[in-house]
């Protein structure tokens, strides 16, 4: 995502997966193409290893990052996230309170 | 990392390396036991696939992340990310207003 001005928020999701796709993938990349649908969605960033998985999405507001965790597509990946996808996960919500950056 | 109670600092960090390894593996690991060592560190959590790797370490306050980026060996580790390791990167100061957890 590109720089922008403090403050907006981040939503750090740090998840371990249970073994197999089990339907991940495109659930995954639904879900993705949802969120940038909502309002004060600002951008998302993933990468994953064997290890770890991490998923940083950035929200203009507080207001935004709860109404996306109540959408009833987004409430229904969650439940199969529990029962299926994850071995563990840790949701962290953040002010961004400042940023830089290096391009080579 | 643990459950911590916020209100506690973040720093996202994401990075597109550039191609071979150039001694990043190494330094990275001595980085990481550096930072272990220092005041108000909490814990790290890293993910690296082809596009993007993502670190997000912890902290218990702005001074100690600013202490940590003026540490001398860090110094020295982020002029070789410039001159050699990363193509871009870019570093969020966060802090953790909120948190939660599924385990298992």
């Amino acid at each position: 995502m590109q720089e922008l001005p403090p403050s907006y928020y981040a939503v750090i999701f740090i998840s371990k997966r249970t073994i197999g796709d089990n339907g991940y993938e495109k659930m995954a990349l639904t879900m993705e193409e949802l969120a940038q649908k909502e309002e004060g969605f600002l951008g998302i960033e993933s990468a994953r290893d064997s290890q770890l998985g991490i998923t940083v999405s950035y929200w203009a507001t507080l207001e935004d990052i709860k109404r996306w965790k109540d959408h009833t597509a987004h409430k229904v990946a969650q439940e199969k996230g529990k029962s299926e996808w994850y071995e563990h996960y840790q949701v962290r919500i953040c002010k961004v309170e400042g940023s830089y950056s290096f391009e080579r």
